[in-house]
């Protein structure tokens, strides 16, 4: 045994999180180690109550500590206007941007009959209902450019046909700053395709 | 406020760890809400025993729960050979390699003049100390080869002089692997002073 036993254990953790190898793990605990007592104890704090707190907002299914998250508590957003995505932190993402006064709806997955996800286990239904309680309500459907992505758009798509709901999607495009020939021949050939005319 | 508080936190406290910036540790709290509440809790109670249990060997200053460190209290170890380290981070290096059976002494810094470290700022007494009570000892310097390592290779060199310890210092040379055409000129240098002879 190398280590201290606490040590491999802190160790172990870091392990379980996300790109963390063996070496970075080691580094993260050996400098957890010289952290002040205040916040380690404040960590340690804060990782109980998260695992007990943090739930699904009963509306959207975002993150929250309450049953309704802040977002759509917040009186000054757009409840006509929803946003839905993939997951919560794509809600993170969004929020950064700053720019979006709606709300969101988090389906928690996509559908994908590969891994047999079907409309069902998603986060659908709820979004049906939220939709039909609303008056002139849009949707904008911000999900991801792959398979599974294009499938839930369409099945989106297609639940609200003939209803009174405005539904777009992100635009398909090159990315800020990205270089031209760099670029793989499907975003390029969508960015042609969706170009905008900027002459009058 | 972007995140709920709880997990404000979580991506508070990751950023104080080596090597993590804001978009890790916003996955690594991320991640943190997804691992099992048994493990949490382990992590949780690993942190604060951690902080209050790991403390200095009190013969060779490597980290240990105990008073004695698991290296010193192995019978099987040669208490007589002692590897001098900068901190207790090349202990668990040399133990992962495996083939050293001596102890170490931990002299967590170098001596570094730019810096106002002087010996008595190091753990250097306390190794003087230790090693007027062996019969034959033998010292390896593994200090990296840096002004303030050659600087503390040098100091503890001369105070041993006229003493009955032997004294060494790790090889300098070509690292096992690496392209001779990459290799900086200081390192070519020395691995060429330092050549060993391989015919009889």
């Amino acid at each position: 045994m190398i280590y201290p036993d606490t040590l491999q254990k802190l160790i172990n953790f870091y392990k379980k999180l996300p790109g963390i190898g063996d070496k970075s793990a080691e580094r993260m605990a050996l400098a957890t180690i010289e952290i002040s007592k205040t916040d380690i104890d404040d960590f340690a704090n804060a990782l109980q109550t998260a695992k007990e707190k943090l739930n699904k907002c009963k509306i959207c299914g975002h993150l929250t500590e309450n049953d309704i998250c802040n977002i759509c508590s917040n009186e000054n957003r757009n409840k006509n206007l929803i946003c839905v995505i993939e997951d919560y932190k794509s809600v993170f993402s969004f929020e950064k941007v700053g720019n979006f006064n709606g709300v969101y709806h988090v389906l928690n997955g996509l559908i994908s009959p590969m891994e047999s996800i079907g409309p069902e286990d998603i986060n659908i239904s709820s979004l049906v209902k939220r939709v039909e309680s609303l008056e002139n309500p849009e949707l904008i459907l911000a999900l991801k450019s792959s398979i599974e992505g294009e499938t839930t758009t369409l099945y989106i798509k297609k639940i609200f046909e003939n209803k009174k709901v405005t539904i777009s999607r992100l635009s398909y495009g090159i990315p800020m700053g990205a270089e031209i020939d760099y670029l793989d021949i499907i975003t390029l050939d969508k960015a042609l395709e969706d170009r905008k005319k900027i002459s009058e």
